[in-house]
């Protein structure tokens, strides 16, 4: 929700966009697709020129398309309707409540008491709250930012590590890992961020395969378990704690505990739904009831027992600002494929030849994907923007579906590790000033490596394990 | 916005819903079109028992029929990609950008200065100003209680005529006609009050009538500006104000200008983009361009040229808890439809014999309509409610569409005169004290009548003469 409206980066956007519209006739290209395209580039231009809040760039695009009579408005709005962007708007609010209730912070406690009495002992801590609550917080923002930093900040500061004082002591080590354990979590889960029904969807639609909450999980939970339990030991290695004494965790926990109180009303109640929403996201092919009518029964539940209040929820403008840019630009997406420009534009890379061997050919086309981050200030909009024309495009060189699917899925959320705007958690996490620029960027670049090791060795050989190739 | 949950209030609705639900086998009503009218039922009946805030009301019943996989998901999200619910969204932004512009308080002042030197002058002034800004603003609240209800307060205070010294000076026929008037012009123009394109588009699915913009006001016209300028004499004759002695209006101006300073840019630019969207949206028959897109392009050439920010749009809570309900509640509306429970309704009062003429026939219907209103809290929930059921039914006894369609369009905003809390601006100026409830219901119910007689007599004899029956 960047505030800035730069009227000049937008006319850069919009000349783009007109001069892009305007060549249709030097192209081959469906010609309402060609413009459809023309916007989208404009849209995406504008995002990573933040020339405009990204629903402002979004609406601009779809009612440009509409006023100009190339769309039906109908056709424009259609994905305001979708079960896939009213998921995602529970999850925010899903997510706030649960911020709100301190529930996901008196478990984290709970878990530092047990295991903090070294440094390592705290980073296992901060992962393993990680993994239990990723199911269940639908943002990754709400569960790395809202509840996890402010934790590790102020565990930091008790052990005389503060950004501007000593935080190479303990602090820079925790929120390492901290942020990069955030989106191993968040890649493991359909339901751990926000983003990745969307994927879902997009994988549905394009590779036709029901990636849903079971598979989603079955795919990442030997390299997601693996990945989360050797990422502390790597970030001890690339960023040192300086304490060597054991930690009095027990005494940190019982004044934090004092701050939050006893267990309220909300809290238990939010704690019971999540539980029940948890098993009902799991056991989706017993019973058949979609996760987003799940997630907003929890929703409703919430606000009739009155753990939450309405008020609050129109009070979240997170929620509503996503809601508006994630349903234009999936409307643009679905408007793409319908008047065939994704369909052409594959079309057109068959003379591109990179390789014969298709499993090659899909590696270079997801590690393109993974590094491209770079060019993204957020994981929902490199998902959007360049997802599901990269699938299409690893489907058509024969991809394997299944394995195309996967990496897709996992590296939409585990590419965030490249720099330090990538998503809402690690702008919170480098925002609390203990790690700089250049360190942050460098252990990026390392943990991208882990990252994409673990994920395609460990990862393709799980998959044909479980005989998904 | 009611923040309240009552549960007993929303068990008695769940409970009379199951009932009916269960009670299928009763009837030979379409099966999931019976489960949908249970659900539909026990929402409105929510909204007049007050048993939670409307938005939670719907998407419990939505979410009620997509959890017990009566309708698909979709389907129940659809009309939150309706270019109406879009409309109303749109004329919630523009509403609060003229508000906090001062734009319309300035054009307000300026009428007041040149006619204001007779309570009968102020109250004309007022009429004018209703009449001026109602085409343009899109939300009658905004217009009513936004922009004028407080300049008739602070003009009774300052002619020392307060809610507790001295009310029936002057201030309480000011509000009665104030409010009376924001109904009169609500009904006047298509969009002069965010419902009523939620009406035309009711009218074109089921009477198959494109009661557009120019169709609208050209109906209205007549009876509108009849009933506009007979008002205040109606008013003085019921409410007489206390003040012979002229009134120095200058000088009350020019304090109240001093308040709101020079004009600002915001106000520059929202007053020309005011004008091309009237340009735009009378002259849709040449350009084609939907009224929708019409007022969004308002909205984003706002934003863009910063006359408003993105971050004021999302803290326009009243427009996100509208946008929820009224996209639900349309929901709700469009698949009983579809599954033919209106229809088996509709059938179902053939042994009804009221009258075999059908205008009677209709002017029933249409003023049992009106008269309904007593049950509802807001125009909107009215209209979605009955409005519908009750024109298919008039339509059914061979009633003349085109008439159907005037009398349900200005009926759904005049009918709003019978109570202290039918709409937005009614709940203003009735907050303002200056009128106690008997007074307010009494007037109301003489108001009504004066509305029948000049909506019926002259109406029918205006569509005459243009030849619409």
């Amino acid at each position: 929700m960047k505030e800035k409206i730069s009227i000049n980066k937008l006319f850069l956007c919009i000349a783009f966009g007109s001069i892009m519209a305007v060549s249709v006739n030097y192209t081959d290209a469906p010609i309402k697709g060609w413009y459809i395209l023309s916007v989208f580039v404009s849209v995406i231009l504008s995002f990573i020129l933040k020339a405009a809040p990204m629903s402002i760039s979004v609406l601009c695009g779809l009612f440009c398309l509409s006023f100009c009579g190339i769309i039906d408005l109908k056709e424009g709005l259609n994905a305001y309707a979708n079960s896939t962007v009213w998921l995602v708007l529970a999850a925010f609010i899903l997510a706030s409540s649960i911020i709100n209730s301190n529930l996901g912070k008196r478990i984290a406690l709970f878990l530092i008491r047990i295991f903090g009495n070294t440094p390592l002992g705290l980073a296992y801590s901060i992962c393993l709250t990680e993994l239990i609550l990723a199911p269940v917080v639908p943002s990754n923002t709400a569960r790395g930012g809202g509840i996890i930093a402010p934790i590790v900040n102020s565990l930091s500061n008790s052990l005389n590590s503060k950004a501007d004082i000593n935080p190479n002591k303990i602090g820079a080590f925790l929120i390492l890992v901290g942020s990069h354990a955030n989106l191993i979590t968040s890649a493991m889960f359909l339901t751990a961020m926000a983003a990745n029904p969307l994927m879902a969807e997009g994988i549905k639609n394009i590779l036709g395969i029901d990636f849903n909450w079971a598979i989603w999980a079955l795919g990442a939970i030997v390299p997601g378990i693996i990945s989360l339990a050797l990422l502390p030991l790597l970030i001890y290695y690339l960023q040192k704690p300086q304490i060597s004494s054991p930690i009095n965790s027990k005494q940190i926990v019982v004044e934090e505990m004092k701050k939050i109180g006893e267990t309220s009303y909300s809290e238990k109640i939010i704690g019971v739904i999540l539980i029940f929403l948890f098993l009902l996201w799991t056991s989706k092919s017993f019973h058949g009831i979609g996760t987003t009518e799940v997630a907003w029964s929890g929703v409703l539940f919430m606000l009739i027992l009155k753990a939450e209040n309405w008020k609050n929820v129109l009070n979240n403008h997170i929620a509503w600002d996503t809601f508006i840019w994630l349903g234009g630009l999936l409307s643009l997406s679905v408007l793409m494929a319908k008047y065939g420009i994704i369909e052409w534009l594959v079309s057109n890379i068959r003379n591109v030849s990179i390789s014969s061997n298709e499993l090659i050919v899909l590696l270079i086309i997801a590690i393109l994907y993974f590094y491209s981050m770079y060019l993204f200030s957020m994981l929902t909009a490199h998902i959007t923007a360049i997802a599901f024309p990269l699938m299409a495009t690893a489907l058509y060189f024969d991809a394997n579906p299944m394995i195309t699917a996967c990496l897709f899925a996992y590296f939409s959320c585990l590419c965030g590790c490249l720099s330090n705007y990538s998503t809402g958690p690690i702008i919170v996490y480098f925002g609390l000033g203990y790690v700089d620029n250049k360190k942050w960027y460098k252990t990026g670049f390392i943990v991208s490596i882990y990252h994409l090791f673990i994920w395609i060795v460990i990862g393709l050989l799980w998959w044909k394990t479980i005989g998904w190739w």
